[in-house]
């Protein structure tokens, strides 16, 4: 496996376009994006698990029931949720527009909005933004695209990658957006997804529902779950490779490459995450289950007084064994140790023998690793998380204003 | 019932003192308290649910099950928390001092430490603070006492009062602290309880039990949940009152002062935490029980996401459905309807037609109210939370240097 440039039109038969349609009113940025297989492609989707799911995310997980799709549709500056009848409306409008323009069925057309909740869509400037992302789209396009769906995401993401299968290579290619509201269980974040290998639906859904879990879902800026999160793959087989089998070598290949990519993504949000300065690592181990350790993982990961010390890079070894003894897993306090890369901080549930300069040399570094271990257990967990700074609070005490 | 002066020493037959020992190196200010009765008192407790118990709860807890004390003695400054056996060992050596000290058993005095994890107790300081306490132990020692406690606290918090009963009035008071690591299920907080009621130890604690669950377990300033959390009432019968009976009115006026008093320290706890410039109320109706209600003023009270948008006094809608719907409560998106005081700008899942400056003007003011409705069910909940803002921060980021 190697990494490629281009995005989500590096795999063969896809073409992707981004444009500005000033959906956030006064703006001049790229705002809508169009993501089209040449060729019919199977489709598959994990959306947010929120109540209140927005009327583009029901419309999409429609399409990967069926399990087919010709293109994905995102808008940024409108999430088109709690918009009822009005919001479910003016998405099949949106997509009756992108499929006659592409001459494909409106069923196959995936749509995803991202921003401001509780807002009617601008359905003319929509218009204006499809029919000109349909004119753009080209072969290079998988930037534009990235650009296009971010909101308050400093960089465009994109990745792509290539793996040998028994009967030739594939491609995958990824953008995604999200740098709040990113939460295990998924976020306001969108990733679309394309390969050119031959696989079913069926098999797709399961790959990348177990990607999803060991990437996005380990993931967090702030704690919140939006309405709109969804990460779609489409498959449309352009490489003419084999059809990749349950179970088979070329099935694990791809799989290893699906979950890479999904990883490399979700360390790209987390990266980007709004005011983080900060990229730590959770490293949990010898808990009595896996399930355990994450717990002990999200707990340290998600707490506010451990993510204020990232960013004060105080190493408050006092904080993180707090928050791991309130993670609602049994384990004795004196098994609990904690390093910071390579500098054990705790032994035992005692401050261990180590220099403060040491440890705060680590907490000084962008980019670091906290391991925990609570006992002797096979449960392992891996999760990453960013600071918690005054530019994020900055940025969302006036993000509407 | 009605409010009077003096805390924890409002009761008869109780004393207290505060005084500074230079227990955080470089302070002068007051660190160490002292409450004791003059009488052998019943003794109730609520502890944090932390496998990182510190000593000083593991010890007050077992003062609790066997139901009786005297005193109690709290330090801030050091949380003596992961400080293993030589943190149980200088728990034995502060409580013997003080049982001397007072001509009681050391089994009757309860501790409580709060401050920093991870570093043992000055002792030759805490020896000093403990004789200084004694002999200042007074009648009018009460607002000392709360002086002591406090940590990152800006104000000293107390409260008391009067309450009629069947053979004379009885006194209930209390002090506490707590700014940060304010979460459900208690948190970087003590509060000692203080009252010349005639009551059995055993029903006192189901009393407390209750009285916690509507009041400490109702707050949230930030997420996490400490390793010192304690709760304790002292009830030495000084009133010479009619013992307290299960079921009777007293128990049930008793019960109603008592809830009170803790509902009025929570929100205190609330309003002084660590950078609060909002007091807000979530108050949610028609959930299928009261638990779903309990778990969706819980997600908006505690997400990051809702708290900026406080601090930011922007009536962010979709961030407060957004919340709602992540709480893992099942609801229908249509029956959910949102009022900010008395306006209401969520109605059936839609923006209902308000005026955005009238939303607006509420969250300008200090202290509102969020109404949420999910429904007709009979499931009711209030919790009280704060905003999360740049001086939040800025106290955690630089918490140690």
């Amino acid at each position: 496996m190697k990494c490629i440039d281009n995005g989500v039109t590096a795999p063969k038969g896809f073409k992707a376009s981004g444009v500005g349609a000033g959906i956030k009113t006064g703006s001049t940025k790229k705002d809508c994006a169009l993501i089209a297989s040449d060729l019919p492609a199977n489709v598959a989707g994990v959306f947010t698990k929120n109540v209140m799911k927005s009327p583009p995310v029901v419309w999409s997980k429609d399409v990967c029931d069926r399990g087919k799709a010709r293109a994905v549709f995102v808008n940024s500056g409108n999430a088109n949720a709690c918009t009822g009848e009005q919001g479910a409306n003016d998405v099949r409008t949106t997509v009756e527009r992108i499929a006659g323009g592409l001459g494909v069925e409106s069923g196959e057309v995936c749509i995803c909005s991202t921003g401001v909740i509780g807002v009617m869509l601008p359905m003319e400037r929509i218009a204006k933004g499809v029919d000109a992302c349909m004119e753009e789209l080209c072969e290079t396009g998988g930037l534009d695209a990235a650009r296009a769906i971010m909101t308050t995401d400093t960089v465009p993401k994109e990745m792509a990658v290539e793996v040998e299968l028994s009967s030739g290579s594939v491609r995958l290619g990824a953008i995604a957006k999200g740098a709040g509201m990113i939460m295990p269980n998924m976020a306001t974040m969108i990733c679309v997804i394309t390969t050119d290998a031959s696989i079913g639906s069926e098999l797709l859904q399961g790959l990348l529902r177990d990607a999803v879990n060991v990437s996005f879902n380990r993931i967090c800026i702030d704690n919140d779950m939006s309405t709109s999160d969804t990460v779609l793959c489409l498959a449309n087989g352009a490489s003419e490779t084999a059809a990749i089998a349950v179970g088979s070598d070329d099935c694990y290949a791809f799989s290893a490459a699906l979950t890479d990519l999904c990883q490399g993504m979700a360390k790209k949000l987390v990266k980007d995450g709004e005011g983080a300065t900060k990229f730590v690592e959770l490293d949990v181990s010898g808990a009595q289950s896996d399930d355990d350790a994450m717990a002990i993982a999200k707990a340290i990961a998600t707490s506010q007084l451990c993510k204020t010390a990232f960013f004060g890079e105080d190493p408050n070894i006092g904080r993180f064994a707090c928050a791991a003894g309130y993670a609602g897993v049994d384990f004795a306090p004196s098994d609990l140790c904690i390093c910071l890369d390579n500098v054990q901080v705790l032994k035992n549930g005692l401050a261990a023998q180590y220099e403060e300069a040491d440890a705060a040399a680590v907490m000084k570094k962008a980019d670091f690793k906290i391991g925990v271990k609570v006992g002797n257990g096979p449960g392992t967990a891996v999760f990453w998380t960013s600071d918690l700074s005054h530019d994020y609070v900055s940025i969302n005490a006036d993000y509407r204003t």
